[in-house]
C-alpha cells in the first residue's frame, strides 16, 4: 500500500538508508579540500587519509546530538525575526540564478538592478520570511565586492533577515561583519545569529574549499548554515532514489559534524536540492515527480536525525511562465510544506531549473505561498465554527448569505487571491482576457512603484557604505 | 502546531463534526423530495414529518455498518476492471461541464463530436482509470435519448468502466440495462456490478427527486453511487469550514443510509465537491486552499466512517490554460492523493469551476496525473537500491552515467514526461517556444488521429442501438 501524506518512506526504509550513509562514511569516505577543515576532522578523532575523510558512527551520532532543534535569526527590525525548527515552513526567494527572463520569454544576464528589484518585491511580500541571499548573480558588479553589494542590498531594501555568502572564508568574514554592523556592536552576534548561510556539497561526495571555509567562518560565529545537497541522481548518484539519498546523507552529515566540531550546538540545516537527471538531455531536472518524492525523503530523514530541515521550492523546469511552470511549482511548494520541510530556499521566481528568474513568475509563487500557508493554517473546530442553532434556522434548501455569522465568518475562514482569476468567463473576457502572468505583471510592476521599505537610520547605512568602499 | 501530510483535522476535530452531524440529522433533518425514498426512511424506522426525514445516532450507525469496504467495478475488457477501496486511487474524466473552452479560449456549447473526441482521449489515457459519464452535456441531442447516447458513446470509444445516469429512476433504469446488454445475459449485474453514479445533494440538506430515484434504482440494482455534496460555504452552507463539513456530511449520511436501506451491501462512495463561495461575486470557486482543506477533511472523515471517499480533481478556476490553471489542478489533485482520496472525478479537463472541458487542459491534467501516480508509487529501497560497492567504486567526484546500474535503474524509476519541457533554453528557443498548452493541443490532436479503440463485437452493439431506438 502507498504511504500517503507527508511520507514516502517507511521507519525501515529509513533506517537502511541510514545504515547505508554510515557504510559510505565509514567506507569510501568523503574528499574534502581544505586543510583547515581535515585539521578540525583529525583532531576530533575522525580517519583521515590525503584529503579523504572516513567518519565513524560513533563520532557522527554524538556530533547528531549537539545540532540545535531549533534557532532564532535576527533582523534589524525585530518583528521580523525567525526562528527555525522542527515545527517552522519558513520561506526565501530564488537563490543563485544567473539569468533573468523578461516579458517575452527572452533570456538576459542579471543585473545590480535586477537583485535590487528582486530584494524590494521580498522585502514586500506579505508571505516571504526573510529576503534571500544571492537572489540573482548580478554580474555586472566585479567578483571582489559583489557579495558584500548583494548583501547591502537586501539590507536597504528589505527590514527582514538575509542571507550571508558562502563564497570562502574572507566573504563569509566580511557577511558576518556586516551583519554585526547591522545590529550594532552590543548585539552578541555569536550568540543571537542574523545569517543563514547555503553550503552546497559537489555530488558525489566531495566539499570544496571554498565552500568549506564559509561553513568554517559561520560556524565559528554562531551562524546558521544550510548544509545541502544537489545530486543528480543517474549522473552524479546512483539512478535509484534511494542510492541517491544515501550519498546525499552522507554529504550533509559530514558538513554538519563539521559544523559541531567547529563549535559545539552551531546551528544548521539540513538541507538537499537533489533531483534526477533527464536522461535525454544529460541535465538537471527539478520539476520532476522524483524531485516532490526527494523532498519528502529528505523531510523524514531530517526528522529522524532531529535537524531543521531544508528542500524544496516553487521550483520548475520550465522556460515560460506557462501552466507548467504552475503546476511543477506548486507539486513541489505543497509538498515541502506538506512534508514537514522547514525553511524552503527558491520560493519564489525560479524558471529553467534554477538558471534563470522571473518577475511574472516571483509573484506567481507569492500568491502559491499564500495558499500554501491558508492550507497550513487547517480548518477551526470549535462551538463557533460548528453553529448548529444557525443551520437549524436556516433549515434545508435555505442560504447563508445573510448571516451575520457568515459575514464576520468568512474574512477569517477564506483566504483572498491577488491573482487568480474567480470572476466569471464574460467578466474575464470584459477585462481583457488576462492570463496569470499579465496579472502578475501589473502587480509587480504596482509593488516596484510603491514599496517603501523601513528607512536604515543613516549612521548604520554610513558604516555599511565605508565597510564596503574599505574592501 | 500545523498538522502535516493527509490531515488537517485532529481526532477530536473529526468526533465533534461527526456528533454535530448527528445532532443535525436528529433535529434539522433532510428533505427528501421523493415519496419512495420517504417510504424507505418510514419503513427502516427513520421519523418522517411531511418531506422532512430525521434519522437517528442508531440507524446512522447500523446502516453505516453495512457500507462494503471495497468493489469491483466490471469493463466490457475485464482487464479494465477497477477496484473502488479504501486504498485506491482511481481517477476519471471532467463531469457535466456544458461548455468547451478552444484554443482561443472562445467558449462555445459542448455537443456530442466533443463527447466522443472526450471519450477517446480517457480510452486513449494511459493514466485515467475509467472513461467516466457526462465528459461533457452534448446540447445537440434531445435530453430523452441523451444520457444514452453519453453512455453509448463511451462503449463504443474505450474499454473501460463508466458511469451510468443519475437523472432520475426511469434513465438510471436504462443505464443498467445497457450495462447489461454490454456485459451479456450471463453477467450477474447485481453482484458484479458495472456502474457507478453521480448522485448530488442540493446543500443545504436537500436531496432531489431525480437524484433519488436514481441513488435507489442503482442501489437496488447492486451497482455503485457516488453519494455527493457541493457545498458553497457561506451561501449554501456556513462560512465556517467546520459548519460546511457538518451540513455535507449529513447530506452525504442521508444518501449513504438509503441506499443500504434499499439494498443493505449497496456499493456507495462518500463524495464532495464542496468548496467556498467568492464572496465578491458571490460564485463557487473551487482552485481555492480551502477546497483543498476540505478535500483533505472529507478524506478524513470517511476513513472515520471506514467507506471509500471521493473528492479532488484537476480543478481550477481559471479561463484558460494559464499558469494558474497549472498551479490550481495540481495542488487539487495531489491533495486527494495525499490525503488518501480513493476515486478522483474531474480528473482531467476542467477549466472555469466545472463549467468548462478543455482539449489542451485535459492532456495537461493527463500529465500532471501522471506525475501523481509516480509519487504514489514511491521510493524502493532495497540492497539493489542501495548499490554500496558501486558507490565505493565511482567515488568522490566520480559519475555514475556510464554505470550499468544507472542504464538499468533510472527506466524503472524515472518517469518520462510528454507535455513537460526539460531541455535547454537554447533548444526550447529553436524548436519554437512552446508553451505547455502548445505541446497539448499537438498531443491531442495526435491521440485522436491515431487511436483506435478496442471494437465491440457487432451483435452487442446492434443490440445497444436497438435498445436506444426502442426509446
Amino acid at each position: 500500500m502507498a504511504l500517503l501524506g507527508g511520507q514516502c518512506l517507511s521507519r525501515t526504509d529509513i533506517e537502511n538508508i541510514h545504515e547505508a550513509t554510515l557504510n559510505i562514511l565509514e567506507d569510501t569516505g568523503v574528499s574534502i579540500g581544505y586543510q583547515p577543515a581535515l585539521e578540525a576532522f583529525r583532531k576530533a578523532g575522525a580517519r583521515v587519509k590525503g584529503e579523504r575523510v572516513y567518519l565513524s558512527r560513533k563520532i557522527v551520532e554524538e556530533k547528531i546530538k549537539e545540532v540545535p532543534v531549533k534557532f532564532t535569526l535576527h533582523a534589524r527590525n525585530p518583528e521580523k525575526n525567525i526562528t527555525v525548527s522542527r515545527n517552522s515552513f519558513l520561506t526565501a526567494p530564488g537563490y543563485g540564478a544567473p539569468f533573468v527572463t523578461d516579458w517575452n520569454d527572452e533570456k538576459r544576464t542579471a543585473s545590480y538592478a535586477d537583485f535590487e528589484n528582486f530584494a524590494k518585491l521580498a522585502g514586500a511580500s506579505k508571505y516571504l520570511s526573510m529576503t534571500g541571499g544571492n537572489l540573482v548573480e548580478p554580474v555586472d558588479i566585479s567578483d571582489k565586492i559583489r557579495h558584500v553589494m548583494m548583501q547591502y542590498a537586501c539590507i536597504i531594501n528589505s527590514d527582514k533577515c538575509f542571507m550571508g555568502s558562502s563564497y570562502g572564508q574572507k566573504k563569509a568574514e566580511d557577511s558576518v561583519k556586516m551583519a554585526q554592523i547591522l545590529l550594532g556592536p552590543e548585539h552578541k552576534l555569536d550568540e543571537k545569529p542574523a545569517l543563514i548561510s547555503l553550503i552546497n556539497t559537489i555530488t558525489p561526495l566531495v566539499i570544496d574549499e571554498r565552500q568549506l571555509g564559509a561553513l568554517m567562518e559561520y560556524a565559528k560565529a554562531g551562524q546558521a548554515c544550510i548544509v545541502a545537497s544537489l545530486a543528480m541522481a543517474g549522473a552524479t548518484s546512483p539512478a535509484s532514489l534511494a542510492g541517491t539519498l544515501a550519498v546525499q546523507n552522507a554529504e550533509i552529515l559530514t558538513g554538519i559534524v563539521l559544523a559541531q566540531i567547529v563549535r559545539p550546538g552551531a546551528p544548521v540545516v539540513f538541507g538537499s536540492t537533489s533531483s534526477i537527471t533527464e536522461m535525454k538531455y544529460g541535465s538537471l531536472t527539478i520539476g520532476a515527480p522524483e524531485t516532490a518524492l526527494i523532498v519528502t525523503a529528505t523531510a523524514q530523514m531530517a526528522a529522524f536525525y532531529g535537524i531543521p530541515c531544508r528542500a524544496g521550492g516553487t521550483l520548475t523546469d520550465a522556460k515560460c511562465v506557462d501552466a507548467q511552470a504552475g503546476w511543477e511549482s506548486m507539486m513541489n511548494l505543497l509538498t515541502a510544506e506538506r512534508s514537514g520541510i522547514n525553511f524552503v530556499l527558491h520560493s519564489a521566481g525560479i524558471l529553467e531549473y534554477y538558471m534563470s528568474m522571473s518577475y511574472e513568475k516571483f509573484i506567481i509563487d507569492e500568491e502559491m505561498l499564500g495558499m500554501v500557508l491558508r492550507f497550513r493554517r487547517g480548518i477551526d473546530v470549535s462551538s463557533e465554527s460548528l453553529p448548529l442553532d444557525m443551520i437549524n434556522k436556516v433549515g434545508p434548501g435555505g442560504h447563508f448569505l445573510d448571516q451575520d455569522h457568515t459575514f464576520h465568518t468568512f474574512k477569517k475562514e477564506f483566504w483572498r487571491p491577488d491573482i487568480c482569476d474567480r470572476g466569471t468567463y464574460d467578466r474575464w473576457r470584459t477585462e481583457g482576457c488576462l492570463t496569470a502572468k499579465e496579472v502578475a505583471q501589473k502587480k509587480y510592476n504596482n509593488v516596484l512603484a510603491e514599496y517603501q521599505p523601513t528607512v536604515l537610520d543613516p549612521i548604520t547605512d554610513r558604516q555599511l557604505k565605508v565597510f564596503i568602499d574599505s574592501l
